[in-house]
Order: C-alpha cells, then sequence, then structure tokens
C-alpha cells in the first residue's frame, strides 16, 4: 500500500511528488482500477487520472463505469481511490455495496494506492477526516486495511493566527477524549508505504497521536512497525 | 436567537465580545437551559458557564444534569446551546430525543443563544460543520430553527498558504455540489441576532455562498430577511 497525504504537492503537478514510489507500487501493473467517487464529477476525474497514468504507461479502468462493480473489484490487478470528499466517498461505496471485496482485495495484496480521502478510507473509520459531512454515510467505519487513523493533510496552527477555531491537534485530541485508537497525523508532501506489518515513511514527517500521551515525531525515512491501539 | 460564530475572540474572555447582545437577549430571564454536550466533559462545561453568567445575575441549569430532560426545554425560560464538537452535541440531543422540544421550545420563541456547534446546530443540518465526525449520527438533521446553513469560524486561506487541503470556500463549494440550501460563512466576531423574518448581522461580516452563483459580502449592521433556499 501507498498512502499519500496530498495528491498535489505546492509548486508541482497531480501525483508528481510521488510518481517514483508509485511506479514502484504499481511496477508489473497494466491496468488499475480507479475510485473516482470522492469528487462530484466522476467522468472528468476519471479522464484526469487516465491522462496522469497514461504517462506512467498503466491503463485506467473508472469504477464508475463498471457494469459490474463487485466483480471489477474482485478482479482488480491495483487499486487508486483518489482525494476529494470522504463522506461523498464513503457514501457511494456503501451504496454499491463494495467495501467488502475491497478489503477482501487489499487484504490478498493487490497493490492499494490512496491519496487524501483514499488514505481517510483505508483507515478503521473516516471519524479523522477533514471533510465537511455534505452527504450522510450509514457508518462511519471505513475499510480498516490499516490498524490505526491517518489524519491527511496534517498541519500546525499558524504561529501568529488569530483563529479561535480548534486546532488540528484540538481536534484530534477532541477524537481521543472518545477514541483510543491512534491517529498519525501526515503531513503534506509525507506518504507512507506499507507492506506486511511494516510501514515506512517518506518525503515528509508524521505526528503520532495517542490518548493521555505526548505527540511523537516520525522522521522521514524511519521504517515502524504497524501502530496497534 | 443570537447565533454567534465563535465563543472567545482573540484577546478577549469566554462569551465576553457578545455580551452585549447576550444581555439584551436574555432580559428578563432569570434561568437559561444550558446544553453542554459539544463538550467531552458536561460536568466542567456547565461549570465554568455558569461561572459566566453568574456574571450577568442568571442562574444556569445543565441539561445533563436535568431529571427529566424533555421537561427541562420545554419548560425553560430561554436556552444555551454551546460549542465545542458538533458530531458529539448532535448524537447527544437524539439519544436523548429532546430535538422535536428543542425545536418546538425555539418556534414558540423562547430567546435561544448559540454559539459555534450551537449555531450548526441551529441550521437545517449539521452539513457545514468544521468538526471531526468522533461519534456517528443517526442522520445530519439538526434542529432547522433557520432556513439556511452556516459555517461558523468561516475563515480565508492565509494569501502565503502553500497547504494544499481544501479552502473553507472550496468546501461550501462541495456542498453546494450536491446541495441547494445557502450558506453564511460567518467570520469569528461576527454574530447573527435573529427575530422573526429579520436578521441582523452584527461585530464582523459574513460571506453569503449560494450554488452556481458568486459569493457575496454581507456587512455588519445591515438588516436582512432570512435566506431562504
Amino acid at each position: 500500500m501507498l498512502l499519500v497525504s496530498n495528491s498535489v504537492n505546492f509548486g508541482s503537478g497531480y501525483l508528481d511528488h510521488c510518481e517514483e514510489q508509485i511506479r514502484e507500487l504499481f511496477a508489473g501493473v497494466r491496468e488499475v482500477l480507479f475510485v473516482p467517487y470522492a469528487g462530484t464529477d466522476p467522468d472528468a476525474y476519471s479522464k484526469r487520472v487516465r491522462d496522469r497514468f497514461e504517462r506512467l504507461g498503466i491503463e485506467v479502468e473508472s469504477l464508475h463505469e463498471a457494469g459490474n462493480p463487485k466483480k471489477a473489484v474482485r478482479e482488480a490487478q491495483a487499486i487508486f481511490v483518489g482525494g476529494g470528499n470522504t463522506f461523498l466517498l464513503l457514501n457511494e461505496l456503501q451504496r454499491k455495496g463494495v467495501l467488502p471485496e475491497l478489503r477482501q482485495s487489499i487484504r490478498r495484496g493487490i497493490p492499494y494506492l490512496g491519496s487524501s480521502a483514499g488514505v481517510n478510507i483505508a483507515s478503521p473509520t473516516i471519524s479523522t477526516t477533514n471533510d465537511m459531512p455534505i452527504v450522510p454515510v450509514r457508518t462511519l467505519d471505513a475499510l480498516g486495511v490499516i490498524p490505526f487513523q491517518i489524519n491527511p493533510h496534517y498541519i500546525e496552527p499558524e504561529p501568529n493566527s488569530r483563529h479561535q477555531g480548534e486546532t488540528r491537534e484540538q481536534r484530534i485530541k477532541q477524537y481521543h477524549d472518545l477514541n483510543p485508537t491512534p491517529v498519525l497525523g501526515l503531513r503534506e508532501g509525507a506518504m507512507l508505504r506499507i507492506r506486511g506489518n511494516q510501514m515506512q515513511l517518506i518525503g515528509n514527517g508524521a505526528k503520532l497521536f495517542r490518548p493521555k500521551r505526548r505527540p511523537r515525531e516520525f522522521k522521514p525515512q524511519a521504517m515502524h512497525f504497524l501502530l496497534r491501539p
């Protein structure tokens, strides 16, 4: 799995900052199944992804064009879930009933690329998304193919800000007042490469939050075991 | 109704920046029913509010201490719903089954003060909250005692920011890709005084968003009719 905080890094193009890692993840893959549901316009979104992956020599099938979505997921060689609105994404996956198939395919070991909302959806729940609940979801339960929560686009407060809304860290603290699962704040530019029970942080730092403990910095390139509650 | 974007303004104390408007709203009120459920510690939260309202000469009953919550809402002279996490607040109101009573009391015309999450809850749904979904809710439907959505703590992006996460305006745009209801972005320091079908913006500006239209600035002190879809 490759879990990318953000699909566009400041000053570079779509998926450019993680191209090397995507090439590695999808080595030998001819076609990727793309899940466009975090966006409000799946046609435009899948065209953008198709154009981008053409440059990597990889074909793209979009899940919204599949006649039989469950079958498409079961038979996929590799999967990419793109960013957008996490509630929209989860709601559509729930309506299509493909969450069990996605979970099984990923657990079977096919390469999975997730960015932003596609990272939230890999966590046990979408409780640490930054997105607005623009549509309802049946439950907050997501794929749970990693045993901890990720907060993508993690950001520290601006040092001179006068804004009184909760900081990202305060929001994660609220989550931990009620939930025990560790939360990894994945800064922009950071990504996680996961193989078996090991994970490596790449590109930028991350900050680990656990209930009633001080946050801990994760340095890029370091190898870690998967975080467990 | 008095709907306040933020309960603490930069550089001042709890509810200080709106004290004059609260005194006006609660003129003649001896006791306010406080709804503490947006916080994770209702005892500490209600103590804070009790201490603050003591300085206004107003007693506070906290809903979490009421033996019969529905009765407490029905018999309240005035209601204050404080800020915190909107999902936590809505979930608890749904579990206690007091949303219909709250709606009726407010429609009957008793004074209602809401700040932050207490503003989200006054809207038709909580879809324009900034909070993380740290607990599930049965539905996103809220009180609907105003016919439009508010986004409290509304903020423009930092001009030199390199952050690639969605801006507040982009998040509201996502909401409008799927929903027709107007959204009023209520900046910090801003509050809305609502009487019948008229509302007045006080303290700071607000920005009005509607689907497929350019955002419009609302100036403080201006009177408006209630925004309708």
